[in-house]
Order: C-alpha cells, then structure tokens, then sequence
C-alpha cells in the first residue's frame, strides 16, 4: 500500500522512512516537508498540493511537532486519507478528540502511534502482570536532553511538553502493561528559570505507582518500569527491550524487530480491519500533571 | 427519591440545600461533612458509616472541592449509589474516566454538573446559534476571588485550577451553545509569584473564539459570552442569565427557576433513565490551558 510521510525531520529519517523500506506492506510514495526529503521519492512542500496529484496514496503518517500536526491531520482526513499520527498524537486533548470526530464522519482509519508500547518486551510484560496483584511500582526515565534533542528548542516552548517528550513514552508502556488504570495523585515539575515547560518531573499516582523523569542525565541514559507484585519483581528496561522476572531474563523476542517495523505493521492492519485506534490515556496523564503539578523552579538550562 | 449531600461548605448550603428543599423529586435524608450539618438531617462525618446505614439512600450529591472528591465518589459507586458531581468533576481527567468505568461496572448514574449550562437563557442561545455561520467569538469572565472565594487558599493551591475555577463555568457554557467544538491554539497564564494557580489566563481557541478570565476584577462583575455571526449578534450576560440578539432582550424563562434546581431535576431524570452524563469537555479544555499555556509571573497576590 502507497504511504506518504510529512514532516521529513530526525524521527523520520531514523526511523519512519527505513521501517517502511523494510517493509512488504508499505511503498513510501511520497513526501511533504519544508526542507527535508527522501531520495527517489516525489517531495512536496504544500500538503493540499500532494494529495491532490497522488490520490493513489491511501495513507499519511505525519512525524512533524505535535502543534502544527492538527492542520496537517484535518486536511489529510477531510481527503479522505487514512492517518497515523507520531506521539503525542496532538497539542491539546481536545484537538485529538476533534480529530477522532472528523476520522469518523470521513470514513477514515486513525491510529495514535505510541512506539515505546511497541518495546520487545511490553506485549510479554503486560501478559506477566495481567494475573498478578501488584503492591508498587516505580518508572525512571533518566535522559540527556542535549543528546536527543539538540539545540531544539521547540521542546521547551509552550506545547513542547518538556520533559514529558520522553516521559510520555514511559506513560504509554505504563498504561500498555498495567492490569488496571492509575491515576496522578500528586506531581512536582521543575522548570528552569528561562523556560516554559519541565525539564524534571515527580509523579506520585494511584495504586503505589510512583515517576521520576529527568533531562538532564549524562552518561547512561535510563527508560526502567520496576513493578513488585505478590509473584515477584518484574523490571523492564531500555523502554521495553529487555525483561526480568526476579532478577532472571524473560519474554520471547517478538517476530518483527524494532518499535517502527511494528508500529508499521499494526497500521497495515488497522487500514485492513477498518479500525481506528486512538487511546489517549498517556497524553491524559500529562495534560493532569500539568494541571495538578506543584511548579518549582530551578536553574535555567541552555542547549 | 432520598438523597445525601457529602461536602457541607459554601456552595452546599447557598445552593444544594435550598436546591433540594425546594424539589417534589427530592427529599434530603443525610448529610456527611467533617464540620458542616443542616438542622434536622442526619448528620455523619464518615461516608461508609453513612452508607452501610442509610441503605434507603440511593443517589449521594457530592459538594466537596475537587482533589479529595475521588475517593468519595468511588466508595459511594461501589456501594451501589448513584452519584451526583460538583463541577469540576474530578482533579484530573484520568479520575473522571475511572469514575465512569466503575459507574458502568457498577450499574449506577453518574452525573458531571455545570451548574453554568444551567443559566436561564443557556438553552435559548444553543438553539438559536445551531444553525448560524459563527465568525467570532469572545468570552468575558471577570471576578473578585476575595469577594467569591474569601481566604480559601486551597484554590491556588495545585488542583485547586485558580481563575479556572470559575472559567470553567465559562467553558462549560461555550461548550453547550456553539454548534461545533474548538480546541485551544495558545494560552497566557498570570500566576501570581507566590502561587501555583494562575489568577488570570487569556485563552485563543480555533474558529476566532477566545476568552478572557480574570479573578482581580473588583466592583461590578462580568460573566459575558459575545458570538457574532452572519445573522447578528448574541450576547449572554451574567452567566447565562439574560441574552440580547443584536441588542433586543430575547429567550424565554425556563419552567424551574435557578441553575441549581435545574441541576437536581436532571438528576432526577438521569435516576429515571438510567443514564450517565459525564462530558468532560470543560475540564479538557482547562487542562489543554495548563499544558499548552505560556506561564507569565504576575504580582503575588494576599487574601
């Protein structure tokens, strides 16, 4: 099936644009972008312009910043186009909500991407713990701003979520794999001086369950769930690559390997099955820490 | 049909009191406060004391503010009773969906108020705006916090949503009338240098509607929505109280008088049905506010 990618920046050129080259399902057809494009393949800067000469391409995927992906969306789906929306899958709750609306009147498939669900352990986690009684559980999602995001400042703008960029991809494997819904209790957010959204966060929910996430890891970066439960200890880490039950190596790898292959694959199905898949309990959570958090300040940070 | 009020503050006494005392459809059974009591009702200080011995109560109305309401709302579910919201309904957004999983779980109603949908001419201006081209709109809310809410710290404490508190109501009214929903583009929120809430926010929602809240406006208050449209001018003063077509006093009196009684006659009529009403689209739109907000520091502000 034809897929034409928007927004060709980092994300896509890691990952999006060599997971649909490996696949058999998908043919990049085209793409849409500002400045960035893929060779061999038609480039265009004007999405209107796009889908109106290549009405052969059913699918759009759009890796661009999640403020401006709203616009690109509602004109992707008002042409009737099937679309798969990086993480976060919008700005607001609401314009995700106004989205899902928009998919359905238009008869379209929609899928709110969450590539840390898609660790090659999270499907063996979340089968782990479905039986069990957990007593707590603590994630630590420790990295280096400088190193992932380099000079963008966009992530600390209004709307560039901070910290919770990559804090939202541990709330997706925290509401993949846990048997029940948690919800947020308490949080602190610490913003530096001179800018407009957390660079740390401490978040304290339901159940026993407990975050820390933090940009300013250098050295060793860390993506770790710890669950305990009445049947052991079970610890992801690497955001779900790898797995341990009391300490001992579990979970089978999965058959397709790599987070975006699979991502891909369960678009593929999604078109197949007509089915839209829109969960947006991890962008919930952050939008609730927000609202909920303690702000505390701290010393302005400068890429 | 008994009922219990849980929360027994300002807003109880001035409005659910009087509100069910003045109801065919309801008689006031028990009441639950750590302080607060009405004379001649049963009084408790514990929910599950109340429950397990009032089992002739089936609806239970919760007044109290919005961080400790969860765990109330949850025993009173699971033991069976239909529940009855204050507005906001939860602190966070995820405790709101947890809430509704368990009511359906449960088999029992659950009703999110916004007494402000209530306002007397809050229906008249839905249906004259249904089928009017909107061009812009613009929402006024200006009050004095001293005035409405005299020394209670907690609402610029973290969930206690500052000026949201009362632009929520607003949200909730914007909600209801416009024909199609928004979502917010950018927001500006002033929070006082010695709070964690803002006191004022300008809000700029898609389709040209935005929102002024502001919580330092002493004298004469101002609860206004404008919406211009093709076919003229409605204007909504006071809440909801009174509305103008370009000028000319338009829309009849509702039949109950009062956004409160209005509120406990639909609860009775979502007991009869079975049903639940819990849209959450205020509270989404307050937390879009705070994740996609710039934070702007103001003068600290004292009681």
């Amino acid at each position: 099936m034809k897929i034409a990618l928007v927004g060709i920046g980092k994300i896509a050129r890691d990952q999006h644009v060599p997971s649909i080259a490996a696949s058999n399902a998908w043919e990049l057809a085209a793409t849409c972008s500002r400045a960035g494009r893929v060779d061999g393949v038609p480039a265009f800067t004007d999405l209107d312009e796009m889908l109106e000469s290549h009405p052969d391409i059913p699918v759009v995927s759009l890796c661009l910043p999640p403020v401006p992906r709203f616009e690109f969306a509602k004109r992707a789906i008002l042409a009737g186009r099937h679309v798969m929306l990086e993480k976060p899958p919008g700005a607001t709750l609401s314009e995700c909500h106004a989205l899902e609306d928009m998919a359905r009147k238009a008869g379209v498939c929609l899928f709110a991407s969450w590539h840390s669900r898609e660790g090659a352990r999270a499907d063996a986690a979340r089968d782990w713990l479905a039986d069990k009684v957990i007593t707590r559980a603590h994630i630590t999602w420790r990295e280096d701003v400088r190193k992932w995001h380099p000079g963008q400042d966009w992530v600390f703008d209004p709307g560039g979520m901070g910290v919770f960029d990559p804090g939202i991809n541990a709330l997706s494997l925290m509401t993949k794999i846990l048997p029940q819904p948690v919800h947020l209790k308490s949080a602190t957010l610490e913003f530096p001086d001179n800018r407009q959204t957390p660079i740390a966060a401490q978040l304290d929910f339901t159940d026993g369950v407990s975050a820390d996430f933090d940009w300013r890891q250098t050295g060793p970066q860390t993506w770790d769930i710890e669950v305990w439960t009445e049947a052991g200890k079970l610890h992801l880490t690497d955001g779900g690559e790898h797995m341990m039950i009391d300490g001992v190596p579990a979970g089978q790898d999965p058959s397709l390997i790599g987070e975006y292959p699979r991502l891909y694959a369960q678009m593929a199905d999604l078109v197949a099955q007509s089915k839209t898949d829109m969960d947006l309990s991890p962008l919930r959570h952050v939008a609730d820490a927000f609202m909920l958090g303690r702000r505390v300040p701290v010393d302005a940070f400068h890429f």
